[in-house]
């Protein structure tokens, strides 16, 4: 067990740190007992309970701290209104203080809710993130977003509410399914998309590595926490900058609300991968791109096991103007114009606030009628 | 019609102003539109829909705003998860988008409920205050708080969100039930009994005059508005002095729980009556304020036709224990400790952050066998 890699993220009154390393569970309770809390409750779910509650429970006893845990049931399906409630009312049962902290232990759909529960909870309590998903360890649990979906669409109501902490143990990755770790792995590759071309030529050598685990695993997660935090440190509540995170997410949510967020047929880190894929083919269509590039980034996530179109995706998910209405609905709009973000190449994207409607629902019946190939 | 009292409240980047006066319902429209919004929701309760809603709708429909609005129920009853969900969801039918506004029209439950929708709708989006009771004029219009009830209490679950701006139409109040005037006169009282004798005096002289309207009244609340926005400028997030805005409600809030919200037994204006009384013959039993000081705090709220006994409250309540346990739950607790807003005299109103719980049970045992008067 070496020392933690520390990635700092800096917001002034509300700056933390993310450690990011092996045998973090197991410290857990030291960490929250200097926070200064004298009681302690764990959010998370099913899956996550069973291989790994009692670890993190036990440290919360040795720390001496006052502790319960609520566990929701995995999936997407828990960022809901009813369980928010849920939560919030056994927090408010475990007598949670101004003070005290909520540890959301799972990934990013106990991050988001648990999170979210935090940030109303008397106004606002503090909320330690501790992920134990790739997807979670390199992009939800960093940077305050919360927040639950609605039949209208994902993550509509919510809240930035910044952990006071972020413990990302990469231990607990090694009993992920397969499947999830690459789906995961999309959000990875998107920091080397968005500005970072040569992490992302180290992603197509050592992608493999970053899967088996060990030193570029953890390099891998570091250097997307640190893209992020420097995000964030920019632009913390999404005026500008920040939605650059957004790459392949205005087509990937719109799919996600397609299939009605059934994990079984889609979850989060591949509707970003067919969505980056799509942000990239978007963006040669439009003159921005070269193909090449666009190819690159279909290969690469092709490579990792990942879908890249809409046609992979089992089931239907309806036509053009169906996955353009649940896009308008997405909360990336303004004044009823499109927000995507596109790319004038590998690690060149840009934020482009003002796409035609009438341009994407084109290019989405191109994508939609297989004649856009990758 | 006279031009409004303009009331700033000085919060850095969330300033915003009060404007408080005669005929701000027709202007409505054009103070949106200048704020550079496209689309407004208004959220108001049955009472105020019936008696306002089309003065305001049409003053937005002159300013050619789309606007639309979701009309709840009145009462205390609609600060919860259910009518939370529900507004949200109407909201975003309105398509409300970052960069317009809600508008909350209505008493102090509407604003509570729209400026939390609001807070987490999209992850913020701005909200216009437009007060129609006196107790939201002067009290919870303005500072930010907003939340709803949970079964375990009152306000446990809500955020911090500033209003961009609050208008106090002060022609409203005419149509306010007697009851309701009197219970929002008990938070004009605080203001004079936290830090400001003068007020109280003048309050004493004057009363009549502001329960019948025009300029004394105006004044009342412009007031009222001032003394809580240099509380707020001081203290936005409630670290410190923004508890004396607590003033007679540790004990208010526990018993309007003891009621179970029931508006017909008690209001929350009536709450922080009894609530105020309380904390006065409270300071003078921990030999804090003289006998007087608590005698005149009680005949003027008896004057003005205020409760100030927890016997004034219809049915029954509990014991002393079961009062006592609800306060715990309140969320000005730390570490298990009592906090209560205490009294040396008029206008010397304090934070007392560790008041052991022994004293306050005895205190209530003597208030509720009647031992003591006044």
């Amino acid at each position: 067990m070496s020392a933690p890699v520390i990635v700092p993220v800096a917001l002034g009154a509300r700056a933390y740190d993310i450690r990011i390393g092996s045998g973090l569970l197991q410290q857990l309770g030291r960490d929250v007992a200097a926070a200064g809390a004298r009681t302690a409750a764990v959010v998370t779910d099913e899956n996550v309970a069973r291989l790994h509650l009692d670890t993190v429970r036990a440290s919360l006893d040795d720390a001496h701290l006052i502790n319960s845990a609520a566990v929701i049931p995995s999936g997407e399906g828990s960022k809901s209104f009813k369980h928010l409630e849920e939560v919030c009312s056994r927090l408010l049962d475990a007598k949670i203080e101004r003070g005290d902290v909520v540890i959301a232990f799972g990934g990013g759909v106990v991050g988001d809710l648990a999170g979210f529960a935090a940030s109303i909870l008397r106004r606002g309590v503090r909320v330690i993130q501790v992920p134990t998903s790739l997807l979670a360890q390199v992009d939800s649990s960093v940077g305050g977003k919360t927040g639950i979906n609605t039949k209208a669409g994902k993550n509509l109501i919510g809240a930035f509410h910044q952990p006071s902490l972020v413990l990302a143990d990469t231990d607990v990755l090694d009993t992920l399914p397969d499947r999830e770790f690459r789906a995961g792995y999309a959000e990875v590759v998107k920091y080397g998309l968005i500005d970072d071309a040569g992490f992302f030529g180290w992603l197509e050598k050592h992608w493999g590595n970053v899967f088996q685990g060990g030193a570029d695993r953890t390099k891998a997660i570091a250097t997307s926490c640190a893209s992020k935090a420097s995000i964030v440190g920019r632009d913390e509540f999404e005026t500008g900058d920040r939605a650059l995170l957004n790459l392949g997410h205005t087509f990937g949510h719109a799919l996600e609300a397609a299939v009605g967020y059934d994990g079984a047929r889609l979850v989060h880190g591949e509707g970003v991968a067919i969505g980056m894929a799509l942000a990239f083919q978007f963006s040669v269509r439009l003159g921005l791109a070269a193909p090449e590039d666009a190819q690159r980034v279909v290969d690469h996530l092709k490579a990792a096991g990942l879908p890249t179109r809409i046609q992979d995706i089992p089931g239907e998910v309806g036509d053009a103007d169906r996955l353009l209405d649940l896009m308008a609905q997405d909360k990336k709009v303004k004044a009823g114009r499109l927000t995507f973000i596109l790319a004038r190449g590998i690690g060149r994207s840009f934020v482009a606030p003002d796409v035609p409607p009438q341009n994407a629902r084109e290019f989405l019946k191109a994508a939609l009628d297989g004649s856009i190939t990758g």
